[in-house]
């Protein structure tokens, strides 16, 4: 029987690694699609491309050159990548690392590929952590995303269908440690900071839940 | 006051040449968003250009390399644009033409850019003719992407929100060649012809639709 495919978006995070080697445990026959959006934290790029290797799963970057991006913190060099406390992630607003749609169009690209290759999964690292202040990391937008899924794939009207997975969604980032380890994932090959120098800033959100979940772990 | 802000989605087609002055009628302050994705008929994008010039609404384009777009007609100059009779394209079955994920990759990117300049609407010109075939034009699929904008954005998590706006969605060609007329908008200004030709093929579904549109109207 033919494996069933599935398409992971893969940023060279831990989350989203941890995802990808999720996705091959479940026998899912794998291709990783990554996004260059001229996020300064590019050098992600270099981690997903060697994880993937490693993994022996085929890899595709996409290319969008988007010049509104320039009103957040991860596409604009000039502002400030908060370095917050942690229990401030969890109040209410948007924190000026979101980009807008972000989620949104990677899924939607995620839809074309499936859509164009029979894939009838997609595997997005999403988490629980994330979901106060992103409004696109909330379940009910998955769930409003897998409406789209049915109702204008080609996959659907021919009675197949493509799901969207998101299955770190409520762990916590200990949690997903542990699960990376179970799953043989190599962390080290994953890369996690927004501020996108040499060295993780060991100050932004990203850096901060990363800390936490191997201190819990 | 503030005028309410919309994106349109411009394609150099007819329809969305519609779209673009229904909006303006509406009293929108507009912004057009094309999107040059390989497609054969690249040459509707110089009428997008004509059209917004003479409306006077400023233009994007994004550009999209998406590899796996190479299984269907309208990226593939070497597949067939098929030559139907109409009465075909009311039958079941999705034609050769579709796009896997297009519109949704299309109202992904228009989101992404109403979040982040505060656009109120984003109006795509999908219509009636299409649905039979193409399942991103049928309205379960706008209502399915309405619920995509009211989870995802950062707009409605502020409480505004964003709408997809389809006006053409239950009107016939020759509906939307009486509505363009009473709108003035310039008909000579747009393309429809999927072949990508110096000139009109006059035998491909858009050349076949545009023309029993004019006919009737």
């Amino acid at each position: 029987m033919e494996k069933k495919k599935a398409v992971i978006l893969v940023s060279g995070g831990m989350d989203s690694a941890v995802c990808l080697y999720w996705a091959m445990a479940k026998g899912y026959d794998c291709q990783a699609l990554s996004f260059d959006y001229g996020q300064r934290h590019r050098r992600e790029l270099g981690f997903a491309e060697r994880l993937c290797r490693r993994a022996g799963v085929p890899r595709r970057t996409v290319r969008l050159r988007l010049p509104w991006l320039k009103t957040n913190a991860l596409n604009n060099r000039r502002m400030k990548i908060p370095a917050r406390k942690l229990k401030v992630i969890a109040a209410d607003g948007i924190p000026p690392t979101y980009v807008p749609g972000r989620n949104t169009v990677f899924l939607s690209l995620a839809m074309s590929l499936s859509d164009a290759t029979g894939a009838s999964a997609i595997v997005i690292g999403a988490n629980a952590l994330d979901f106060s202040g992103y409004p696109d990391c909330r379940p009910a937008f998955y769930r409003a995303f897998q409406r789209v899924l049915m109702r204008g794939s080609r996959s659907a009207a021919q009675g197949r269908g493509i799901r969207v997975l998101a299955p770190l969604l409520r762990l916590s980032k200990a949690q997903i440690v542990r699960l990376g380890r179970r799953l043989g994932v190599p962390l080290d090959t994953t890369w996690s900071c927004y501020a996108g120098r040499a060295r993780p800033c060991g100050r932004c959100d990203a850096c901060l839940l990363r800390a936490k979940g191997f201190r819990e772990a």
